[in-house]
């Protein structure tokens, strides 16, 4: 049995764990990204927990993967100017291997996941997947004919940032107008629900939600489920807009399977997922395959940095 | 010095043809594939045209390589309602085999594009490409990090099918709404000049081209080079569907270079290309590669054939 420690970087939480060749993470600590703003101190706690893990269980481990919300300098090794995080610029590889001894794997946060999806779920069945998160933003990471695709600035699964609206009413966090996830993510869907109930007032005359000044997308979920005319509204446009872009992933990727995670889909598999192949299937020229929620549930990304860590994707060796 | 023949299907001519391992195409035959309505017939002409060069020449071969339009079926090396061809299925690698007695290599002619970009055009350079055609249809062909995109079913790059349009105004000829190729091709370009003529009835006041039964792309790209309303109008908004088309390229494949053919493309480049680097950078997240006319012109398809001969794409072997 092999051994290796996973880190799991998140705009909220930053998770640290350890695991087997056998896909097991037999723990995980946890804490608050933005507890601390200074990179040097980030990184110092990091590699504080992962040698207190080290201690604790007392086996040698072949390596570390760590996965990271993007913008990414892959080849340098660091994080930058990624917009939720506390810290504009992040030598991260280089400190981690500084502070721990260990060689480091490093990858883009979905990319990782879709990692995770290939070794421990269902990549085992399967040559051609893609992984689709939506959260505070959507991403994806994208396996074919067996190989992760990176191209050539590691950047090849922007799925996320694909204009939807061509009447480009939203402008996305990157600065680009129409884009999936200016829509349909969870930071996306209260703004285009405050959006919509602007330009709609006749549509959501009724509507709990709409002098609410705290909109967010649990929220339009919840009233969703209870009938709220401007929640059934944004809803119906975030599925067809999912549509799109679910079409697209089917088009320009051919998977045999794309698992979806994120805290908005897994929240909400029920009105988000169920169904959604006949919606794809409108738009799509390809076979249209099962599009499901990921059995790793939100522990994906970190299952994909163990794999990494273990030095199992060929594209992302420890080093 | 090694030689193989090539095929190049198109629903209009088809070319066959004898080129050597330096990419040099030295003969080139041509018949309208309309000419035939029998599959068999169309097949067996085929065969002889490149008996006939065989003969001609006096050179070994070392297979014959073979690019088609779609839909496909690889596996079995079959042609399968190809909505603009003269048959409804044709068995054509097993027929070839039959009446010529050489290997054959088949794929989707953008596919076989793209063959021909990586083996004697730009991919010389670069590991990551996208070869994008925009004729009667649009599509494209794919290498990410060295490697074929294929995909499930073989098809990772139907590049066409995007939804552009969110107001799904105009039916792709796939049957789908709103695809890039619906309004931004050969065939859709006229449509989409028809429709607008229709519902921006006081943009078009003057316009030329409006009442034209006869209207074509090239009569549309000819009026614009005048001045006609309508045809600014459509290729204005073809110009900004391309940059939502050529955006989720550079997003979903992170590409080094984009390189683009086909009969509408090569004849405006100047309409077309020049300058849509920067209207790509309004919509894509990733780093905007190059984005030029395949110097192969109007043989890409031919000379991808001649590489898939030669066997030099493992991903499509000689069989």
């Amino acid at each position: 049995m092999k051994y290796a420690l996973a880190v799991d970087i998140g705009a909220t939480n930053t998770r640290v764990g350890i695991g087997n060749s056998d896909g097991e993470l037999l723990q995980i600590e946890s804490f608050k990204t933005w507890d601390f703003q200074d990179p040097l101190k980030y990184v110092e706690h990091i590699a504080r927990v992962a040698n207190g893990i080290l201690k604790s269980f007392n086996v040698e481990v072949v390596g570390m993967g760590v996965g990271s919300p993007g913008p990414l300098d892959i080849k340098k090794g660091e994080i930058i100017n990624a917009p939720n995080m506390p810290f504009k610029k992040l030598e991260l590889v280089k400190l981690l291997k500084e502070f721990t001894g260990l060689r480091v794997a490093f990858a883009n946060d979905a990319v990782t996941a879709v990692v995770g999806e290939r070794y421990w779920g269902e990549g085992s069945k399967h040559e051609n997947i893609v992984y689709v998160t939506i959260s505070t933003g959507i991403g994806g990471g994208v396996y074919v004919d067996g190989s992760l695709l990176l191209g050539k600035d590691g950047n090849a699964h922007e799925i996320g940032h694909l204009v939807v609206d061509s009447r480009e009413r939203l402008t996305c966090g990157c600065g680009k107008k129409g884009h999936w996830e200016a829509y349909s993510s969870g930071s996306g869907i209260p703004r285009f629900a405050r959006f919509l109930a602007e330009v709609e007032r006749e549509k959501i005359e009724g509507s709990v939600l709409k002098d609410r000044k705290d909109l967010d997308a649990p929220l339009i979920f919840e009233a969703y489920r209870k009938g709220d005319p401007l929640a059934l509204l944004v809803i119906s446009e975030v599925r067809r807009l999912n549509a799109y872009g679910f079409a697209a992933i089917v088009n320009y990727y051919d998977p045999e399977i794309i698992t979806v995670g994120g805290s908005v889909a897994l929240n909400n598999v029920d009105i988000l997922l169920n169904n959604i192949r006949g919606e794809v299937e409108k738009y799509a020229i390809n076979r249209v395959p099962d599009i499901k929620p990921t059995k790793l549930g939100q522990n994906i990304g970190i299952a994909g940095a163990l794999a990494l860590g273990l030095g199992l994707e060929p594209k992302i060796p420890l080093r």
